[in-house]
């Protein structure tokens, strides 16, 4: 249940009212919210005087819903602003792996040249053997902050595990949250203290809910910068690396208020299908993709299969724009 | 191992040679085609002189892979091309089941009036429970032909199983496939004696190399007019009815030689989702759609949940316009 | 909804009124049952006066679930009888494929050398390549009736399509229903008016739902001896071939009055594995067990990885019987 | 690759081996081992000298394979040593989680009341949302710690993240790694520095490599103390909670050299079916078993509707005994 506080109750009274009915407190667009279990169904007595408002929910799908909010939330990823009534379509593109100063560099050419904004690259990679590349760990950070910089780009990054939670957060435009680590409370719980924005990425075996659900760790703590990214589930289909759910996205745009970013360079794992599936995607009404281009994907250190070359990137970001235009949105 | 004969060898000859060597025989582009096995990695000693060129495949994707057809196979619907070079999108309307004569009649004049020639409607229901409508049957087949006969329409409609399928090969201008019939060899080796086309529908709980395999089911017995039909997964998510797979739309065109027609109404299972989907899938650059529409969709005998309203679908017609265009293709 | 007729309704009248109440006619045990769908929740006023009992079910799981007949069905397979109060788990040993006189022999005698009673072999075989061998057909067929005339053995085959159903039920003593052809109505519907015993596999992406209810239809064409045979799903696990569903077969046995025959050998696709997975399924106090076994499973036209040797299957046979017995039960 | 060094290199010349040649450095019983990507497959010139043995791998599965270690490892959990050649089934139980002092004292009293030794309980759960029930954290350990000293078991709980693995490593007899941090390479890596036995549970979506390969973070790091839980895949199955994998169990048993455990409590999310599950897995000849009982499942503040009875485990565990003789080996 999310119970909306009268005007008239402080932050500090919220906040004593929330501990001693054992509910979250988030202040969200200036009102006091207290959120309960869903299993809650009525407000209880000692609230009644001091709610101006109240929503209740079938499941725990509540600040995400479209109950709760109508619109799509506003969400700030650097210069630019999605979800709302924005009808941008952000592009985020980059490699894999922070591989080294030369390569990141490389790429953050590409993206300036285009007159795109937003840089990706991991650093601390989830790989899932512990003898293969494991990324530069901080040294990549750093290297994502000097591009930063010089090139004026908004930098995405990757947290694997909790341990390094602090430092994405503190060098990272945008707290990634990885499809392996969707359900990391330590990572949830840190993101939802910061007010940077969240790209949680939904784990390949999560439902929709479980996804939802992650997000609502994040907005009950207090981010309210939240968006979904679908990145592919596993299927038993061997041919293709994932599966590409948009029909999940479908869902995420009906029932919840979270901008959705779509990531089909994981869902396919080669390259070749990634074009028409951007288009695809962008077709779909999206607000964000997230694609994988190194200078040179032979030699990459991770992923080489499935990352574009510079060619192909700037090709397709070139073809987006009319699919864009054709559903009434901007890729920018 | 594809063979084909020196264009000195007739026939005859050609169907000895096949029935010698275990071989299926077809006549193909106007040359004798012999298929054997993959297994099979040289030209055998008594087919060393009669042969004029050869191509070995690593599994049984012979007659549908790239390599031996290079270009996509035009199949021709009703008064409509797909395939090769014509950028044509092929969009196929109209209820889930046949339910009456008015019912159906609403649907073709639906098509009709906006100018397309594909009306779709199952007569054989393939449904889970033995208490459900199963369809009309025979009565069912009698009505899609008054419609094709009244309005010169295209019909297309399934069979369910073997028992039925001379009717549908008699009644039906497209022999469709369902995905729970798609290794129903009794359906696929009489589909392959026949010339009208296949619209084959990927099982939803089969594998890429499985669906065209049971195209050269069908290609291999001499039909060479067969269509893939992508209509979603089933995977573990369950707010969604099955989860469209668009990175095997990516693979099937990559790797094969068949038309693709996608059907997203059976793979999201309510109409809210049904919209955005089409516009991805007509991003893809695909060769046809198949979309469920019903004249009062709340009284449907079947699939009630997927199926759009009239209003619904002609507004989604006008909106498949400008993304077809802007993938270079054309909706008809 | 099931409704039993009273005792002075004749089979005539009934069939009379499940006609002009669109319901199923069946006479089970003794007494006249009409069925209608699970949808219909109150007896129709035109039945009251000659019901003597109803069931309302929340799905259409019906005359296969444990509300209505509390019992497990007996059925009785050749000489022995499963189900029931019997602890009975009959083991069914062959090979994947009939190849051959001399090698069905041979598998033949094993059987009966163990002092056991039922024999399998597939003669029309569900392969997914045109290309692979297909099986001896009505060959086989007489094959194995010819092994049941010498060895007095109980024969189990598979119908693959609704083509050759009419030999299936005249040739075998099963009626097996393989995987794929779950959904077949027209191998479901044939079965129905049949006496012999079903063995019904569930397909390898249906769900428990969609299983039971294939059951029904079988049930509620008037046979009732339909077993159920769990040989695993389709999952993103590529280690095995398929994953066998221990807790589906829980499922089963809980809700459902069907005997439950399990298949470890298709679902792991290995022979190593399948003496350990044939044991768990015995401690589960299942009705049967189906055990791929050839003379020579190096040479063996289908299925080479997953067959056990006699010697092996010899072996696990003996290893068997101590466990059944640990709790309770008999092999057979 | 993994190399054994010869016996004349001491451990500080290992680790200084290890560090030119990016290689793990373990001291296995009692030999210095380096291990590289299995990438490498000839022992590199620096190496050839002080090489006393060494093995390849065609992938990432190395320190677990039965290629360098034939033999099942032996791990001390308490009391019980499980693997090598002790055919011990170690059975676990106790509830979902922790909630009180009384609630855990009465499952002491029952693990202890039936000669059983370890004793279960969750204290930071991973719940799916944030508005349920997350455990007693700290408190939940303190209260197994006082167990343990109370009734001399041996006590199992799980990790959820990162930011308490170091709690779970004081307090816990074993490290528990929940499904959904497998992939966790704070807690992975933490564990690998540990001596304590880890149980590591497979991912309900992930594949049996990868979570052989999550063990190797362990062994590479030089823990050699890991044990494998299987606890069911999520499919589309969804009359039961996930579906337990015996398959792959055949797998990890057939290929790698980890004991393996198993939990079908979680697998079912049904109480009804834990006894047969519970049973089947027995016979496979395992090395444990988890199940969750809890003196009031109904008033359960997590999985109430999978946790058995004390009774029911009782009558379980009386079960179980006949059935592991059965296959030679041992319940305790």
């Amino acid at each position: 249940m999310i119970i909306e506080l009268k005007a008239s109750v402080s932050v500090d009274q919220a906040k004593e009212l929330a501990q001693s009915n054992k509910a979250f407190h988030i202040v969200d667009q200036e009102k006091n919210i207290l959120i309960t279990s869903s299993g809650l169904r009525e407000v209880p007595d000692a609230l009644e005087s001091v709610t101006e408002k109240f929503w209740t929910f079938k499941d725990d799908i509540q600040l995400a819903s479209r109950e709760y909010r109508e619109q799509t939330r506003e969400v700030t990823i650097g210069s630019v602003t999605i979800g709302g009534d924005t009808n941008n379509t952000l592009l985020i593109g980059g490699p894999c792996s922070v591989e080294s100063e030369e390569q990141i560099r490389q790429s953050a050419e590409l993206i300036k040249s285009l007159g795109l904004t937003a840089l990706r690259g991991g650093c601390y990679k989830p790989r899932t053997s512990p003898y293969s590349f494991q990324g530069l760990g901080l040294e990549g950070l750093q290297l994502l902050a000097k591009m930063r910089e010089e090139y004026g780009l908004t930098v995405v990054t990757e947290a694997r595990d909790a341990t390094h939670i602090d430092e994405i957060i503190e060098y990272s435009d945008v707290i990634q949250i990885g499809a392996k680590a969707m359900y990391d409370q330590g990572i949830l719980r840190a993101s939802s203290k910061s007010n940077k924005p969240v790209l949680l990425k939904r784990g390949f075996g999560s439902t929709l809910q479980e996804t939802v659900q992650a997000a609502e760790f994040i907005l009950s703590g207090g981010n309210s910068n939240v968006v979904i990214c679908e990145r592919g589930l596993r299927t038993f289909e061997t041919k293709t690396r994932f599966t590409l759910d948009l029909c999940g996205v479908s869902y995420l745009k009906e029932y919840t208020n979270l901008p959705v970013i779509l990531d089909p360079s994981h869902a396919m794992g080669f390259a070749y299908g990634v074009p028409d599936l951007a288009r695809a995607c962008v077709a779909m009404g999206i607000d964000g993709l997230l694609i994988e281009t190194h200078p040179n994907p032979k030699v990459a250190k991770s992923d080489a299969s499935q990352q574009l070359t510079h060619e192909e990137f700037t090709a397709l970001y070139e073809s987006l724009q009319p699919v864009a235009q054709a559903v009434g949105r901007k890729m920018i």
